[in-house]
């Protein structure tokens, strides 16, 4: 585990605990991705092959409560409406997020902070939570990119300042952005991360189909971010053996920390997410193949209640 | 009732009595819209079938004062100039407000905050009136969304933190919002309302005219809220009985919290807008069915003096 | 007199004596506008048919030392430059401006704050002039409409919270205002600027041509800002008899409250312009009839001598 | 002197110091503008028939030295290279500056603050320096007005707080600036400068070729301007004589305050700037007659050496 | 050493440090230069003809450590992540970065402030690492240029407050930028940067072909930056002679006080590009010649072992 030298020193050990909390002790993260209310409004959660409950905010807790996960990373304002009925649940709050109703193409994506953490930080002392750290997300190539880099930066400096781990979600999007380039700027990316000191970058993964070019590129993209840690997101929905094997491929080849997957857990029945959500810790926390994986993930059958 | 995590532990009696005077102890909100003289200018309150004495700021509060509505909702201006003659309304206090003069679809809308939370506590300590919380308008999907969520986020948590009640009206609106879409926004809506920690969210109720699909738009919409309380705008002046069914079936098949209603109520003349506000009550909260409901608007006749 | 409450007990007193000063007691108000140094540049104040005295500012200060105004509104770079020779006049500090070189209907007008009131409370202590209130111009329907709310709502609470009148200036303009319901407009400029709690709303008077018109477009002008006082603006200068009759029929017809003169008044000689000024007041505040007050008016050239 | 009652109490004398310096107890000031490395890059200080020295910034501060200007007006940052080595010269702070790359036709003018009146105050008392007062630049008419005309006012405001004097730029530019009017802006300008609380106001000349209307245009200025005084810029370098004769006429005839001038004095070898310099404080400050100052000018090469 | 009035007198003795620190005593300054991870993303980076070791941010900071350059300049991020490590670095902070993913031509740059001077501060304090100064890049003439020079205005000020020492990045770019008269923009370049008080200014060299040209630039680059230092820019790649020889003329021909250079030293592998660093060194500081120095640059193939 690396400590910034932006963490003061009386609050290494409240890193180092946060960083503990959220990693399993393993220095891998499986993120539990639940910032999409706001981010995709409700499509993510309503419609055919979602389960009918997963749109309801208690779905996600449950899921992030029953399974373990190394954190579950959500606004501020849906955890103060749940996070009393979850006090155990180890918290990321993201700090800003836009809904999807403005088509990227159209007009460049501006995404600012919705609570400073100073906000994080007054609500953490005030409801004891487990709060681990902070995310925000990035849009780079924006022409409103210069406002996301300052808030970001700040945000990785305050939350260091007081001990909490800081993610950042880094996504080149805009009018100006070439799209044929996307592959090529997921190593910019995580070193921008890394220049702005985040502790995790967390990137879409490459868009080749070619698993050597996808390898090659997470490889180059983790070298760029340094002690940076590079998690990648899951995107839509996929078969459970086919989301598994790509997950399997970023760590273990592409050398990835891991994940931040939301659709592929809640758009499941809560036991099932939580049987997959276990499957993919194993995975990436403990090392488990593709099939010892999957036979976790097929064991709610068995199990139907959540532990 | 729920009591949001990040009120404070020295706020949480003072929120729940905030909350149970605005629900009448029955989780159920009949709320006066009232901040209209801003947000339509003078055009909802002068015309053809509107009474002559609707105009006159007098006339709000009096029909808030006699119909016992659960709150009254408007800018702090009016109950600064008001509220003297007025002590025991329950008010809510709207934080921003726009005129109508700009269409939607010629330029994104923009309605940012006239007074902070902190003058609406300053307000209410030197006036002593019964101010139970504060309201925000969101325009999801305008260029200018990420402003008023940051506003929005703050006024919510800052409201908590000093036990008001928190209320976010949710309207997609601008030249992204695609209008075949509307209906699906509804969930979005208050699912971002939840995401932003909100106690109450009002939308406008579905466009379909089918009863059903109204159901099940305003079913999804609850779901995705979890514990915050969705509430529907009352919209143009429709006749009694038409209105009064309406609100039943949005609250009684619905499932939603209540309503906000303005011109439906404030466009009569007095005795008969009290009448038709208590009727309104007696439907939201007390389970009344429409033909009880309207014999109580209808009482108004026997009845001519305001009590 | 009404007190509103968000003045605070301790600044009732306070209050109460500049309302009573700039109302001469009488609950009407002669405001001499004097801001237009910048709202006009120099075009008020040179040209065929105005008195070549009347650029200089030391004209503007004199008029409303001699004539005996309600109060004079300037701007408070202005009053620092000449309010020591003028002590005794009842000053409103126009907190925002705007030069009149970009046309409204090239580009929408942007009017902000250039002194907070924080800064003509400071000024006022360190000066001891009797400055008894503060003004600031909304134009409705600017695409930079909230910027100018926002100050403005925040400028009548500010001037309030210390004991300071507070008068807007509403006036629809920019590119989506709809010049032919100019008039429909004056009802809902009146009720905006009472829901932001002004004491007192200048707007333009209807355009109509109508008598009558302009009396019901007045009345309902007056209604719809309840107990915030509505006064018109003077505009271009027009021959005295004219003009009176004009404000006669504006205050005695329409039921506003006073009037806003600058050019009618300024663009004359000395003498002329405080005889016609102590017309006006004569006129508004104590009632004379329009020629009782045409006969004030010329007594200038029997009396040269400013009093 | 005019003390503006904006001055606090406690800090006359300071003021009147300050005053008295750079109007050398004349009421009249020869401002040596030394902001072009900014405004103009260094388009002034290199080419055909300027004096090789001229781009050394060394070069300004020894003509400011060596000639008893009445100030020296520049930006804080050359002031703390190089004032250290000229702890005599009375400095004006320049607040803002830009370059000239963006042609204002294309593109409609703003210069925002460099450094607040408390960074000067700070740096007065850190340094010792004579500071005696702030300058700022309004492009009247530009889109950005607002924003200008907002910092001019608070410069202006929070100089006179602390004693310093307060000299306004006042320039009409931009896309809606009619250029036919410019003259006709001149009085507009200078009255704007009074409604901002100036002492000074610095504006361009007319550019009328007729002496008798520059004379009639100048009076206009200032008299719109009161007990604010009027200096104009020196524009492009031209022959001594023409140079004096103008700013002869433009004092002596258009009876103003003074000169601010920059070119005409600087792309001169040293002590050619200097005796120049000496001119024309002889012709401004001393009533020298054009010949009287030429002859100083010409004294130079009798005398090589600074003084 | 110019120690500038800005410096408070208690911070003469650290800021005389920092200084000396960075210009290894000879004021000239070789400044390496890493901040492009920001600035272009991983461009710089990876390809053909870059070592594979490049893109790893431990490169960078093994080179900075092992050539004992005269200072690293990078983000405070980065610092933030490697900094425990290399505790004997130089270090320079980069206060603002841009990515280059939009193109200049399409849309005017603006890089806006990451961490203020005072995160620095706080930063160096908590980590006890040698950071000697801030450096912040300006876009002069972009249509945000206003913001650049404010920010930058008040960095080297604050700096200068607490002893840092201040580098100014200065380039022309936007869409009125003249491509044509970008030599003529460097004399302007620096002259700015003086204007804003800064110690060091970095500009791209001249892009003429024409050594004499390039010398007569480079001196009245110089001139103009009277005792603000110039320093060039190293721009891509070139072989070892080529780029030696072109600094060598633009120290010793152009005058200029050294270069910050980036690619033309991390593009290689460790020890080349530690062998390079100190090349350039002994050029810049130590007065070496183009022999001499490369002959330092080669030597790396008989010492592979970085020192």
């Amino acid at each position: 585990m690396n400590i910034p030298a932006d963490i003061p020193r009386t609050y290494h050990d409240e890193f180092a605990a946060n960083y503990q909390a959220i990693t399993q002790k393993k220095d891998r993260l499986l993120l539990f991705a639940g910032d999409q209310k706001i981010e995709h409004l409700n499509e993510n959660f309503y419609g055919q092959s979602i389960h009918p409950d997963a749109s309801h905010p208690k779905h996600l807790f449950e899921i992030a409560h029953h399974a373990h996960v190394g954190a579950f990373a959500t606004q501020l304002g849906l955890v103060a409406r749940w996070g009393a009925d979850y006090p155990s649940i180890n918290y990321i709050i993201k700090l800003n997020s836009k809904t999807n109703i403005i088509p990227h193409t159209a007009h460049d994506p501006i995404s600012t902070q919705l609570w400073s953490v100073d906000d994080v930080l007054t609500f953490k002392k005030n409801t004891q939570l487990p709060i681990r750290g902070i995310g925000y997300t990035v849009y780079l190539g924006s022409i409103y990119e210069d406002r996301m880099l300052h808030e970001a930066a700040q945000a990785v400096y305050q939350a260091h300042l007081h001990g909490l781990v800081a993610i950042l979600w880094m996504y080149p999007r805009g009018h100006y952005v070439d799209e044929h380039k996307k592959d090529d700027y997921l190593a910019g990316a995580t070193g921008v991360a890394a220049s702005l000191g985040a502790d995790f970058v967390k990137i879409n993964p490459p868009q080749t189909t070619s698993l050597q070019q996808q390898k090659a590129l997470l490889n180059r993209a983790v070298q760029a971010a340094g002690n940076t840690k590079v998690i990648c997101s899951g995107g839509p929905r996929v078969p459970h053996k086919e989301f598994l094997t790509r997950v399997h491929h970023q760590v273990y080849e592409g050398l990835i920390a891991g994940s931040a997957i939301g659709r592929n857990i809640y758009q499941q029945s809560l036991p099932e997410a939580i049987a997959f959500a276990r499957a993919l810790r194993a995975l990436i926390i403990e090392q488990a193949s593709v099939s010892e994986a999957l036979a976790i993930a097929q064991h709610y059958e068995h199990d139907q209640r959540p532990v």
